[in-house]
């Protein structure tokens, strides 16, 4: 942020009175320019023994293999968001279920919030951004070639928690291993299992 | 917003190309300017058979009860920024244990995760935001002067799973009525309790 989105003025970083962190401060009107970490709100789509994954048409990780998700928008529910993300990716209709994994993605200031849902019928196709819509039984989950490391671990918790018969859902975080952006770290909110 | 914060130019409001909702865009550099919701981060900070709440020395709802909550920041996890109001309002140290609530706000962008955690001690005093930390039993808790009904819902299903001894994590949304902001619905996310 270069500017003041109030009055045009060039904004300057200050920790503001009362605060305790460094944050854009506009040099004329005083605003104060928050910026908060975003939500990205999906859905694990679930037909019988089956899960829908969308293959990405776009940046980043274009080709490789995702569950339908995407940025929450203003004045909709997380669970609204989930299906409505699965109608835009996968033009599937889905009921959403339940809150299943919440993971924070500090390093990039997201939150997943990622639900379980029932396919409600099987006339998906690929939306703009997928290339590819298909369902995927456990041993058919590609796993080499999935977008995400959310998206992996989200799928690993789903399938040992749909062997155990009980989907518990759970909180982590995910952080990068310094350079390699191949590698990273998990760690779920105690007391979890994980 | 009415100034691009890249370049300082007036930004017009125009669906995107791909898009299928308005933006603020810059009406010089391009810019698309996302605004999307906001995650309010909260603990219910528990000590044997109570409960610590804040007043609030702030507006809104100032005078009245709440849970330690507040916006979550950049850089943190939920259950980090938790802990954290909880440290800022209360000075209280909290071991933060499971995600309990999770509000949706449509009306007003917010989504609130609310944690269940366990005070590691009680010299906890007010921070600058409250007028005043207490620890309360259900029977003293004063539900006609919480300050937002996302705490007084939490507050609601905390004691009735500690009865049944299951905290059963939640996902609703709360949605006030027409102009009367004190009367509000809630609606829970279908197969969960609540």
């Amino acid at each position: 942020m270069k500017f003041c989105s109030e009055c045009g003025s060039t904004v300057t970083t200050a920790v503001p009175a009362g605060d305790n962190r460094p944050r854009h401060v506009c040099t004329a009107c005083g605003t104060i320019h928050y910026q908060n970490p975003k939500i990205v709100t999906g859905c694990i789509p679930v037909w019988a023994e089956q899960v829908l994954l969308c293959r990405r048409a776009i940046e980043p990780r274009k080709g490789l293999w995702t569950l339908p998700a995407g940025f929450m928008e203003n004045g909709e529910s997380a669970q609204e968001g989930a299906a409505r993300e699965t109608l835009e990716e996968a033009n599937a209709r889905v009921r959403v279920e339940q809150l299943y994994t919440t993971f924070n993605l500090p390093l990039i200031s997201q939150v997943y919030l990622l639900f379980r849902g029932s396919l409600e019928d099987t006339d998906f196709f690929p939306g703009e951004e997928s290339l590819e819509v298909a369902l995927f039984r456990e041993e058919g989950i590609p796993w080499d070639e999935l977008a995400f490391p959310v998206v992996r671990e989200t799928l690993k918790l789903f399938f040992q928690d749909r062997h155990s018969g009980v989907f518990v859902p759970r909180v982590g975080d995910i952080r990068w291993k310094s350079d390699r952006r191949g590698e990273y770290q998990v760690r779920m909110l105690d007391g979890e299992r994980g």
